[in-house]
């Protein structure tokens, strides 16, 4: 048998969620069934999406449920297989992350190919669900033209630095927002021609002075009065790729909707929300592309990593606080 | 030298518009010189979205001017006629209205086809830019396949009437919005499957009561609440035509936005906004398929006119509380 320590949901949190949401309790998993695979995890995702599913609502996944072990992408080892096509030391993912160990069968798991330039754990960033999410978003809803104006909120988050690099590539001019003047400068560093600290106060001034002539595309992580500033600088049929708005995820109350609302119709804008499994049949272009330009060293990215499985419910919580930059991962 | 009345904008309104920011002035009206044509309006139209021009800013039209004629949608006759291809008699419609009697280059101006089955004036209705407006807007953004849920707010409207009538035609249940009982009469005498007052309160009810498994497309004529409670409602993928938000042109503060704005991520909501000059390349199917529906007497339609050049401000005022039922028009 083998012991795993996993992460339980506690309590719903009401609010910002705190460690008291949260427990840690060891399991034993046992041997691997016929065409099953014992995997040691060796790093799992936290993303802000996983706030929703811990409200109890009907939504695009099943809430999770008190008292039992949470879920997200992770990424392990394979110790023991009884299935073909695995063998010991494979690279695998998974949706089984907030543990150390499971037993699983073999369809549930996707084996990995080991890259010569990228950690093993880029394919919980920018080779996985937050890098295909940010390219299929820009590229399919924002369809950015060179030349145009992107703005993206959350721009150094692990979605929203892929969304930045991606315009660079796609020729356009790129508007960035984050926390602190640190990711500012990453931000400009990537090539970005325009990085704004929100936290320095007047939003839409900011924005208005670095695009005074609004904005074509506008990929929103954050919502709220990210969304407001968005629709106000919005130039005529501008495409806005709704993919969070982790602003309210927390909300206790009814969110303020964007006021301007109204500027919907007399611009032509396109508001398309989207999750990124409507998108799953662009992955393997999405790989091809992605790889190359690291390799091209046009896009980078930033990891933020915690260690040990117990430490993971402080790695999602500070998500909300902005205490990443680039990919929050736990590694396990 | 011919004498003709018309509408001047003396102030601009603040709030809903009041007799007071309109005046009736006389002019004549010379010869037709080369190339133009002298014409007498028959009908003018009134519609909600000239409220927008009477603001002072920069839009998709420029704003209308103080001390300046009003310009909107008209039909009249050709009087007489320096152009070829006009000849007395003719039937014509221009963006002259707000005024008796106008002289015009005759690119400005298109001859319309008399038709045995329908009045004139339906081409500032049903067959003119209020039915291409609802056809556009529902075939090209609503995309509503047969079995579907279509919610149309302002369902008695010129605009809303032909989403119901033409969504019943492509074999979807209707829900509509109106607001007296009177227009909900109309509507379910139409085929409309769920007509509702909204002045009975609770819309949310209602529109959750008539379309229990959710709507599919949202056609959006008022904005508001309406907007909050389709976004509520949305199935995911729900396509959103935003033609209009008639509650808030009059607003003399920011709209309270839609506070459940966060569902466009998780529902994968589409919601995008016109300006029917978009689809005018539509107009010639538009034209063949609305007479064909007309003659089938799939589409019909209501009428309000108001009497006299002078009563075109009342008109107009009255789109804001629901005066018409069907196309408001002023006969001249």
């Amino acid at each position: 048998m083998t012991q795993s320590r996993e992460i339980r949901l506690r309590t719903r949190p009401v609010g910002t969620p705190t460690a008291a949401n949260f427990e840690v309790a060891t399991t034993e998993v046992g041997a691997p069934g016929a065409g099953e695979v014992l995997v040691r995890n060796r790093f799992m995702s936290v993303d802000p999406y996983m706030r929703g599913r811990m409200y109890d609502r009907a939504s695009y996944v099943p809430p999770f449920q008190i008292g039992e072990v949470l879920q997200g992408g992770a990424i392990g080892e394979v110790v023991e297989s009884n299935a073909e096509g695995f063998a010991p030391g494979d690279l695998v993912s998974s949706f089984f992350g907030w543990r150390e160990a499971l037993v699983a069968p073999a369809a549930a798991l996707e084996k990995l190919p080991r890259q010569a330039n990228v950690p093993d754990q880029a394919f919980l960033g920018v080779l996985g669900m937050p890098g295909l999410t940010a390219y299929a978003g820009l590229l399919e809803i924002g369809q950015p033209r060179e030349g145009e104006t992107v703005f993206v909120s959350g721009g150094a988050g692990a979605v929203g630095s892929v969304v930045a690099q991606v315009a660079k590539i796609k020729g356009c001019t790129v508007v960035a927002t984050a926390g602190t003047d640190a990711k500012c400068d990453w931000l400009r560093s990537r090539g970005v021609d325009h990085a704004i600290n929100y936290r320095n106060g007047d939003l839409l001034g900011q924005v208005r002075a670095a695009a005074p002539k609004g904005i074509d595309v506008y990929f929103d992580n954050v919502g709220g009065e990210h969304l407001e500033v968005a629709i106000e600088v919005a130039r005529p049929f501008a495409r806005f790729a709704e993919c969070g708005m982790i602003s309210s995820y927390n909300d206790t109350e009814p969110s303020v909707g964007p006021r301007n609302i109204i500027q919907v119709v007399g611009k032509s804008l396109r508001i398309r929300g989207f999750i990124v499994s409507e998108f799953a049949s662009l992955r393997p272009q999405f790989l091809t592309d992605m790889m190359g330009w690291i390799a091209d060293g046009r896009v980078a990215w930033e990891e933020t990593i915690h260690d040990g499985v117990d430490t993971a419910p402080e790695a999602f919580i500070g998500l909300f606080s902005g205490g990443n930059t680039g990919k929050m991962l736990v590694r396990l």
